[in-house]
This record gives structure tokens, sequence and C-alpha cells, in this order.
């Protein structure tokens, strides 16, 4: 690459992992700057845990399991199987090496650490050479509203499978929490070339990001250009519920809808959006948004995918 | 047996376990209640522990480690292995399924249930039929005084595997820590027949029980006779570092010793010592401390040898 200017990532948990997955093994560890949204991290059997945080770091240390899709290889579930036999909540699939993690940062946390420390702490342990940054120190909860009432996240995603339909979301200490005071550095320091948007659940992932307080607007008018890849492709999400929460909100199911989503939440932001050569037919609406459009594949099945996608993001990255 | 009354134990872990487990295999579950020393507990990695409840509730529910000593059976390491290499404090082994006990008591107390409720709870849900007491529900913690200074007592017994020479003890907590109101009920109940002091180690496990506020006074003056079984067998101790504390502390190694520690302590406590076969010639010097003695096989391998001390004890008590 000519360019060396930094690529600022931003990003939820698995679908955003492949992605950074991709451009950790195409641009220099020093350069890449991870974004992570923090507002599905909750305390469950007292354990503080941040799923997306966890998700790229064992993505990116090659720890993750890659079949299951979430947590780490080669995992056994001990514990897990005795606090099933004491009636404890197990909903929440905690594998033995992954409670190491929650232990180690409960410590961490107890100790005064605060988690864009920890964070970067696990990332040198594990060998990650890109920059993990939580989105913020502060605690941020999504709560879900849906047709069975208002419940939190994991309780949404995982104990109920993300089957109630959704009319909603909020973030509660949102307004109240300060973007990584890093991050903000990072923008201040004009060595951004790109933030690059992941194909994340633009709702419960990307939103809360953006939605920290001065965040989007800092974005927006920094020099750097930023770029959204599209988590719709022909009309299906690649992982999670993106597409069946876009149906319950009556947004249109396709990459479009994901781009008029960004555009009225966060006028002017995006530069360019990339959506998948699948829905190449979409792209004049989305010019019409005032956003260049670039057409690729971007289902990442196998690590070749997630660097050719990777490569793209970062060839436009240097036409900019 | 003849005799219905109950058999109120006081214990602290490994030693007096033993014991327990004897006199659970021969008496009802109603009649053998079981007060256990708490003020080794401590918290470790976020997680609240108390090693002595540990033991007996894994004891009687025949899930301990025999063969180690300590913890339970069948147990792996995935998540001690997993702080390790993180750097974590890995001194105090935590197995996996030992951890979840750990995980489900730090729930239940964040909850607002005490550590009675959560260790009948735990006993309930492994088929143990004695009711196990914690001696306190507040926190006590036993300082170590050391010729290398003070240190709480897991260190000294764990970290450094009771090498420092010891000069005393303290029981932070102990002076404002109440009895628990269970073991008081039972006193006033007059349902109890005897008091049986396991061979614990009386500096760590069996003084702390006896030095809560009013409580020696109390087993002292209630009907029921007090029984104590000699942990110093030989001038050794079975288990544990007792002869080692003793020669510290320049006391007699020996079941006199012992025998004269609780009489100095606790003034007209102890109605009956009991010690080793092997250490007869103790007797008469320990009848001129106002208690009566019996010698019989104290040390216990087999189960066998823990039914046999067992229901010699409760040969003992009927006939009180």
């Amino acid at each position: 690459m000519v360019d060396d200017g930094q690529i600022l990532a931003l990003t939820g948990g698995v679908g955003g992992a492949k992605l950074c997955l991709g451009l950790a093994s195409l641009v220099a560890g020093d350069r890449l700057k991870i974004v992570v949204n923090t507002a599905d991290d909750f305390v469950h059997l007292g354990l503080p845990i941040s799923p997306d945080i966890d998700t790229l770091l064992y993505t990116l240390a090659g720890r993750s399991n890659t079949e299951q899709g979430w947590g780490l290889a080669d995992e056994s579930w001990h514990t897990l199987g005795a606090l099933e036999e004491l009636g404890a909540d197990t909903w929440f699939q905690l594998g033995d090496k992954d409670i190491a993690t929650h232990l180690w940062r409960g410590q961490a946390l107890a100790g005064g650490m605060d988690l864009t420390t920890i964070t970067g702490e696990l990332a040198k342990k594990w060998g990650v050479g890109a920059e993990i940054l939580p989105m913020t120190d502060q605690l941020v909860s999504t709560l879900v509203q849906t047709a069975e009432g208002e419940m939190p996240f994991q309780h949404y995603f995982v104990k109920h499978r993300c089957q109630p339909a959704v009319t909603g979301f909020s973030f509660s200490g949102l307004t109240s929490a300060q973007p990584n005071p890093r991050l903000i550095e990072l923008l201040a320091s004009s060595a951004v070339s790109a933030v690059v948007i992941c194909p994340s659940n633009p709702f419960v992932s990307v939103d809360p990001i953006l939605q920290l307080p001065g965040l989007w607007q800092a974005l927006r008018d920094c020099a750097a250009a930023v770029f959204a890849v599209s988590p719709i492709v022909a009309g299906m999400a690649i992982k999670g519920p993106t597409a069946k929460m876009m149906a319950e909100l009556e947004l249109p199911v396709t990459a479009l809808g994901v781009a008029e989503h960004y555009h009225q939440q966060y006028p002017q932001l995006i530069d360019h959006f990339i959506l998948d050569e699948s829905d190449a037919t979409l792209a004049p609406e989305i010019t019409k948004l005032g956003m260049n459009v670039s057409t690729t594949g971007t289902v990442m099945t196998t690590l070749e995918d997630k660097k050719k996608l990777a490569s793209t993001v970062l060839k436009l990255v240097e036409h900019c």
C-alpha cells in the first residue's frame, strides 16, 4: 500500500469481525484501529461480559471457534454444566476458557483499570496487532422494545433467540457516555485516512457507536472519507437478525434500506457505500442519497473472501 | 441409637470433615448439625470462596476428590489454565466445576441471600442430609502473624504453603460478628445432646468458631456435653499445619497441648476429650484439666475408620 494512513473501523461482533480480520491481514497493526460496540455488554453471573470486544479479540488472535461462529476454539463447558446442575441461568453459553477472560476483566475493572486499557492488555497478551478500542469506557446498555415488552439486548438476542418482533431500541447510558478518548485523539491527529463502517447490524451495533455524543458529527467533519459496507445482501442478513429487524421496523430489507437508515440518521456522514454485486440494481438509488457507490463481492465465508473484500475497501480508500 | 438428640459438630475443613462424614453415615440427617469455620473465607478473582464449607459439602455429597484431599472429583482445570496464560493469580487452585459453585454463591450473595441459606440450598441440591451451618453470616477473616509479617490466611496456607513461622493469629470482624442465628436457636431448643469439636486445627478452625461473641459460654452453659477429638496423634498432625504451628507457638506438640489450649481459652467448656490410643499415657494429665478422657483409634484413613471413630463418639454421647 502506498497510503500509510490509519484505517478506523467501526464494528459490532461476528459480521464486522470478518472484515476486520481481512483488514488485519493486509494492514500493518499500527495502522488499523477498531472501534467496537459495547452497548451489548452485560454482567452475567457476576462476570462482566463484552461480547463484541471478545469476538474481535478472539477472531484477530486466531482463537475464535469459526465453526460455531462465536466463542473460543478448543473450548470446554465444565463450569456451565455444573452451573446448570445448580439451576443457574445458563442461557448464555460460557465456555471454561471464556470464563477466564471475564474473570480476568472483572479483576482488572475492580482494580480500577478502564475497559480500553483492559482490552489493550488482552490484545497484547494474545498478540493482536490492531488497536481494539471499546466505543466508550462507560456503561451503555441496549434495550430492545418488542411486541413482548422491553428487554435487555442479550435476553432478546440469546435467551429469546431474536424471536420477539422488534419495534425499537434505546441505549441506556448513551447520552452521558463519552466516546473513547483515544478515538477522539485519533480523529484530532489527522492520521486517519478512512473510516470503515463494517457490515454489522446498523441498529444494535453501529447506531450505538455513531450516537455517542458528538461522534458522528466528528466523523463527518474529519478529513477522512467514510465508507460503509452493507450487511444486507440480496434481501438477507449474512449473520444475525438485521433483516428480521428491518422487516419488523417496516424498512426495505435491502442495501438501499441500510443506506437510507444511515442517510436519515447521520446526514452527509457516509461518502462511499459498498454493496454486494448481486444488489447492483440498487446503486442508482443509493447514489441519489449523495453517496459514491461500489459493488463487489461482500459475502465473507473463507479467509480469502475476507481478505478480498478488505483489499477492495483499501483500494477504494487509496483512490479517495 | 436409642438417643435421638441432635449432634452438633464444630469443624474446619478436611480433618474435621472426615469425622463429619463418619457421623453422617451413622446419624439421620436431621439429627446432625455441622457448624463450619468461615474465618478462612475469602474473595479471589472476584469469586466468594468458602473453603471449609465447600469441603464439608463436597465430602458429605460424595463429590470430593479423596485422592487429592481437596476440591471436587472428576475436576478439570481449563479456566485456571487460561487465567495462568493471562498472568492472573493462580496460586489458589480453582477447578472448572468448583468455579461454578463460587459463581452460583456470588450470584446468590449479590441477590441478598445470606451464606446460611446459600449453604442450605447447595446442601439440598447435592443431597446432603445434615444441616451445614456457616459459623456466622458476617465476614470474618483470619490474619496470620508470622516471622515474615502478617498475611491473610489463604496466602499463608496456600500461597506460602504454611512455610512462614507463626507467632499468632487475629480474626478481623470476629468481635462484631454474630454466631449463626440457627445455631443459637438449636442451643436454645434443648434438642442438642452433644457438641463434638472435630479434630480440626484448634487455632485457625476451632478458635474462630468458639470466639464468636458469647458462643463458647453458650456451649459451656447448655445441657449438652461437649466432646473434643484431638487433631494431634503421636506428636503429629494427621493433616495440615497444626503440629508445625504448635511448635512455633512453643506449645507442647501433643494431644495434651491441644487439651491445655482449649482449657486455657475456654475454661470448663470441654467435658470429654478423645485422643488416640497411641497417646494413652497423656490421659492422666488431661484428666487433671477436669475433662473425662477416652482413648480410641482416631486416625481416619478409610471410610470404615471414619465410621468407627464416629461410632465411638456416639457411644460416648449415649453414655453421658
